[in-house]
C-alpha cells in the first residue's frame, strides 16, 4: 500500500491509466478547434476539418498578433493548440511558451537549464521541431537530450529525464509523440558516429520504458518473434551486425530525428531511420541495417513487426526520417491501410501498413541517382554510373544530400485525396575520403557541393496523387521550400518560403491565393485552430536556418560552397533575402463589422 | 591641379559643396512621402503632414509587412525612408538593411567588421538609435566607435573612420546627423569614466573637422570669443577643469549620445551632454561643467555659442542628453525662438534658443528631487533632505535615475501645438560607495534600486502644452514608455509599449484608436511615409532590450533588484510578457477595393 502515500504516485498511476487508452488526444483530434500534436492526427495528416478560410476570402487574411521567442535561429517548431493555449519551442535553449492562441497574451515561460556544448555538436543548426500534448502535461526535448514534462496551465516542470549524451554528439531535434501513457523520441546527430534510437518514456513518471536501437545485435533493436518483414533480404538474425564491417554499427548513424506516426486500430507506431554514418559508404560495406529504415512497432513493448530498408548501402546521405502518413486507399478495386512515405531518395512510396510491402515507388522529383524501385525485392537500383569513388569527385548527382525531401512534412486531405509536398530541387558534386572516429566530433568522410537541378528551381510545392502516382499540380520555387505546410477543409494549403514569403494557396489547383512578407524566412511547420472568439486562424513561426539556413543566421561563411554539409553551395544568396528571425506569426480573416475587437481605450482623463 | 586627378576627390569635393547648402535634407523634409532623419526634421518635431490615416479610420490598420534584422537585442532604430527605400540599423553588430518600403523586399546588407568586445562596455545594450542620410549617402555609427558612410543605392562602404577607444569604455549607440556638408556624432560611456565629445567628420571623406569635448580647458570644448552663456555662473575661463576636483574632468562623463537638432536660420546646433562621472557624486565636488548641458553651437566650427548646465552637480544620474525641439512659440504675446527639453530631471524647459535663457521650467511628473528651478539663476533647487551620504541608502527618489524621460524621442504637432511626451514613472532608492577607476570598467559608485512610482504604473504617454505649462491628457502604461513617438496632419500619434503593444491615439484627446501585438516589447522609433502606391505606412522595430529590458533580452537575472543599474529591479516582471525581437512591423490601412494588391499568382501546370 506504500506506493499510494503520497499524491505524486497517484498522479502517475492515473495518467498511465487514462494514456493507455489515448482518450485525450484523440478526443483533441476530433476538435477542429485544436492541433494537439504537431502532425495534427496520428496519421500525421496535417489536415484541418476548419473551413472559415477559403478560396475566395484567403486574399483577405491580416496578421492577428505576433511573438517573439527570442532565439534568432532556424524556427522548426510546430505551434500546438490545445484549449485556446497555444504551445511553441525556440531553437536551442529550447525555451517553452504558452499564449492565450486568440490574444497572443504570454501565459507562461518555461526556460530549461541546458548544456550550451550542445549546440557544437548539433551538425545543422539548433533547432527544436516541437511540443508533444497530452493529458495536461506538454513535453519537449531539448538540444541537450533531456526530455521535460512541464504543467500545461503553469508551466511548471514535473519531470526531466536525460536519454543521450552530448559528448558522443548526440542531440534531440524531433518534437516527442504521446501514445499511450509513453512518450516517443529519438536522438539526433547521424554525422557524428551517433548510434541512432528510439526512446519511449512513460507519461506519469519520466521513466525509461524500452529503448530500440536502429544498428546492432536483435535484443538492442528490439527484434522478437513477432517481427515479419516483408522481404527476405530482412531476414535472419542480427543483421543490424551482419551488414556491417566488425563493431562499425555501433557508430553506424540511423538516427531517429523526423517523424512518428501511429495506427491505433492495428496499434503500430511507425518512423524511418536516418543514414549510416560515415558519409563515405566505401568504409561501411554492406547493407548497414537498420540504417534509413521504416519501423512499425508495438507501441507498448518496442518490439518490431516489421520493417523495410528504403536505401541498403546508402550512398548519398538520403536519411528516411521522412513522415510516413497513414491513409487509406482504394487500390485495384479493393481498400488498403497504407503508409505514403515521401522519400529522401526522392521516390513515392505506398506501403502496405500492416505489412511493410511496397505497393508502389515512383520518382516526384528530377532523379539520376537510381534507376527505379525493384518491386520484387524492395530495393533501389543504384545507378552504377555514378557510384562513389574514394577521392574522386562524382558529379551532378540529383537528388542531392537533403534528397528530394527532407524533414519538411507534407499533408494530406480526405476531400482531395491528394498529398501536399513541400520540397527541394537540388542536385550535387560529391567527393569522398577517409575519416577516423573521435567521439562527439563530425564523422562524414565527404565533401559536397550542391546547386539547383534541372530548369534553376531550388524548391517546388506540388500536390501529389498517390493513386494515379502521379503530379497534380506543381508551385516552382526560387529557394528550397524547408517549411512544412497543412491543408484544411476550405480547400486551401499553406507552406512558407525561405525569401520571405508565407502563402496560401486553393488544393484543388495550386492556384496561388494570397502571399504575406514575414520577417525572416520561413522553415517552420503552420497549424490552424479555432480562437475563443470563434475565428479561424493560421500560425507559422517566420525565422529562417536549419540545415539550408544557416549561412543567414550563423556564422556560415555562404561563400565557401561546402560549408553546412554542402548546402552553402545551394544557398549562398539568403543572406540578400534575409536574416535569421524569430517571430510567430498569426493570421486570420478580418473580423465581422459588428465583432468587438478594439480594446478598451486606455486614455485616461489628465492628472493635474 | 593634383587633387582633380581622381574620380574619388571630385565626389568629395562636390558634396561638400551641396552639403553646405543643406538642400537635399531639407527638400526631403519638405517632401511628406519621405522620412530622412530620425527626428524627420532638423527641429526633431517627428511630425509628419501625412493624413491618410486619421482617428476614424485608424482601428482599420493591418501588418503590411515586416522584417527581422536578425538580432534579438535592443531595437532602437529610427526606421528612415528616403525615395521609397527604408534604411535601419540593426543592434550590434550594427548590419544596415535597405528594403523597398511598399514591398519589404531586402535590395542590400551591409555587415560591419566590428570589435567583439564592444559589446563587454556598452552600458545599457547595444543598441543602435539610427542611421543618417544626406546626398546619397548612408552614414552609420558602430558600438565599436567607427563611423561609416555607406553609397544609397548599393550599401558599398565609401569610408569609415574610427572615432573613439572600446578599451577605454567608449561606445557610440545614437543616430548621427547630417548638417551642411558634415556628420556629427558623440560617443557614449558615461558609467566608464569616458569624456564625452561631439566630433564632426566631413561627409565626402570621412575626415575628422572638429572635437568638442564636454569636460576639460575651453580650447577642448571649443568655447572661444562666441561664447556668451546666459547665466552669470556659466561664465568664465575653463570651468570644464575648474568646477572639478583635479583632473577628475577627464573621466568625468558627460558623453553625447542623444539628439541634435539644427536652426538653418540661426545657424546652430542644440544638444544635451550626459552626466558626470562618477554617480557617486561625492567624488566630484562642484558644478561639474560641461556635464548635463545643452549647448548651442555653430556646426561649421564646433564653437559654442551659449550653454546652460541643467543640473549642476548632478547627484542622480540625471542625463540631459533629451531632445531639444525646436518650435517657435507665442508667449505674452511675443512669438519666440524657442527650445523645448523634456528634462530627464522631470523638468519641462522652455528655453530661448538664441539666448540660452531659461523661460519656464515645470514639473511633468512625480518629484521630489528637486524643489524648483530658479529662473533667476537657472539652477534647479536640489532637495537637501534627499542629498545622497556615503553609504547610506537614500529612499524613494523621484524621478529615478532614468529621470522623468530618457532618450525615448518626443513629438510636436504645429496643428495642436502640443508636445507628445512618452515617459516613464519611476521612483528609487541610492546608495553611495566609494569607487576607483580603472579604464574600461565600470566607473559607477553607486547601487540602485528602482520601483514603480506613485499610482503603481510605471509608464505615461502624455500631451503637453508649452504654453499653458500643464499635461492636457494622459495614458498611463503598465511599463515604462521606452519608445519614441510621432504625430501627424491626420492628428494621429504613435507609440508602443514594452509588453508588446503598438498604440494610435487621437492627438487631440488621447483616446486609443488602435492596438496591435507585436511580437516582441517596443522601444524603437516610429517613422510614417508614403509608399510608391501612395499608401501612407508606419514602421516600427519590435524588440525589447535597451537599460529597462535587458532582463528580458539579455542574460541579467532579473531576480537581482539592483542589475542592470537598478533598472532590473523595476522590470522584473518584464519577462512575463515578452522576449527580445528583432521585427521591424510596417502598418498600413487596407489597399481600397479596386488596388491591385495580389501578386501574380505563383501555380504553374504540372511537369509531367
Amino acid at each position: 500500500m506504500k506506493v499510494w502515500a503520497t499524491a505524486a504516485c497517484c498522479i502517475i498511476l492515473s495518467t498511465l491509466s487514462s494514456g493507455v487508452e489515448a482518450q485525450d488526444l484523440k478526443a483533441r483530434t476530433q476538435d477542429a478547434a485544436q492541433w494537439a500534436m504537431p502532425g495534427r492526427d496520428y496519421g500525421l495528416t496535417r489536415f484541418s476539418p476548419l473551413d472559415e478560410i477559403k478560396p475566395d476570402n484567403a486574399a483577405k487574411l491580416q496578421v492577428a498578433w505576433t511573438f517573439s521567442v527570442g532565439v534568432d535561429r532556424g524556427q522548426e517548431s510546430a505551434p500546438l493548440v490545445v484549449d485556446d493555449t497555444l504551445i511553441v519551442v525556440s531553437p536551442y535553449p529550447n525555451k517553452v511558451f504558452a499564449l492565450d492562441a486568440t490574444t497572443g497574451e504570454l501565459k507562461w515561460t518555461y526556460v530549461p537549464d541546458t548544456e550550451r556544448a550542445a549546440q557544437g555538436v548539433a551538425c545543422c543548426d539548433v533547432v527544436s521541431r516541437g511540443p508533444a500534448y497530452d493529458e495536461g502535461k506538454v513535453f519537449v526535448a531539448t538540444l541537450d537530450n533531456h526530455v521535460v514534462a512541464l504543467d500545461f496551465k503553469t508551466g511548471q516542470e514535473i519531470w526531466s529525464t536525460k536519454v543521450g549524451d552530448i559528448n558522443r554528439g548526440e542531440t534531440i531535434t524531433m518534437a516527442p509523440l504521446a501514445v499511450r501513457g509513453k512518450i516517443l523520441v529519438g536522438n539526433s546527430g547521424g554525422e557524428m558516429g551517433v548510434r541512432g534510437k528510439l526512446v519511449a518514456l512513460d507519461e506519469g513518471s519520466g521513466k525509461v520504458m524500452w529503448t530500440a536501437y536502429s544498428t546492432g545485435p536483435d535484443k538492442d533493436v528490439l527484434i522478437g518473434p513477432d517481427f515479419k518483414p516483408f522481404y527476405d533480404s530482412l531476414k535472419g538474425t542480427d543483421l543490424g551486425v551482419s551488414t556491417w564491417p566488425p563493431d562499425k554499427w555501433r557508430i553506424g548513424g540511423g538516427t531517429i530525428w523526423g517523424w512518428i506516426s501511429y495506427d491505433p486500430e492495428l496499434n503500430l507506431i511507425y518512423y524511418g531511420t536516418a543514414n549510416p554514418g560515415p558519409w563515405n559508404s566505401n568504409q561501411r560495406q554492406g547493407d548497414n541495417l537498420w540504417t534509413t529504415t521504416i519501423f512499425a512497432r508495438d507501441p507498448e513493448t518496442g518490439q518490431a513487426r516489421w520493417a523495410y530498408q528504403v536505401n541498403p548501402h546508402d550512398l548519398w546521405d538520403h536519411d528516411e526520417i521522412n513522415e510516413n502518413v497513414l491513409v487509406d486507399l482504394t487500390l485495384d478495386g479493393k481498400l488498403r491501410k497504407v503508409l505514403i512515405h515521401p522519400g529522401r531518395n526522392g521516390f513515392m512510396y505506398v506501403i502496405d501498413r500492416a505489412t511493410g510491402e511496397v505497393i508502389s515507388a515512383d520518382a516526384y522529383d528530377t532523379m539520376n541517382a537510381y534507376l527505379g524501385v525493384d518491386l520484387k525485392t524492395g530495393r533501389p537500383t543504384p545507378n552504377e554510373a555514378l557510384h562513389p569513388a574514394l577521392g574522386k569527385t562524382i558529379e551532378n548527382i540529383c537528388p542531392a544530400a537533403p534528397g528530394a525531401k527532407d524533414w519538411q512534412p507534407t499533408a494530406w486531405s480526405p476531400r482531395t485525396n491528394l498529398l501536399y509536398v513541400p520540397h527541394q530541387h537540388l542536385c550535387m558534386n560529391f567527393k569522398t575520403a577517409e575519416v577516423g572516429y573521435i567521439a562527439g566530433t563530425p564523422y562524414v568522410g565527404a565533401s559536397v557541393d550542391m546547386f539547383a537541378g534541372p530548369g534553376g528551381y531550388r524548391g517546388e510545392f506540388m500536390a501529389w496523387d498517390p493513386v494515379k502516382r502521379t503530379k497534380v499540380w506543381s508551385i516552382k520555387e526560387n529557394m528550397p521550400v524547408w517549411s512544412g505546410t497543412l491543408v484544411t477543409a476550405g480547400d486551401v494549403a499553406f507552406y512558407g518560403t525561405m525569401d520571405r514569403l508565407f502563402k496560401a494557396v486553393d488544393a484543388r489547383t495550386g492556384q496561388q491565393l494570397w502571399q504575406f512578407r514575414t520577417a525572416s524566412g520561413i522553415i517552420g511547420q503552420p497549424s490552424t485552430y479555432k480562437g475563443s472568439d470563434g475565428r479561424q486562424y493560421v500560425a507559422i513561426l517566420s525565422g529562417v536556418g536549419g540545415w539550408p539556413g544557416v549561412v543567414a543566421n550563423a556564422e556560415v561563411d555562404a561563400r565557401v560552397r561546402n560549408a553546412a554539409l554542402g548546402f552553402a553551395g545551394a544557398t549562398q544568396d539568403l543572406p540578400t533575402y534575409t536574416q535569421g528571425g524569430s517571430t510567430l506569426f498569426v493570421f486570420a480573416l478580418p473580423a465581422s463589422a459588428n465583432a468587438a475587437t478594439q480594446p478598451p481605450a486606455g486614455a485616461a482623463p489628465a492628472q493635474p
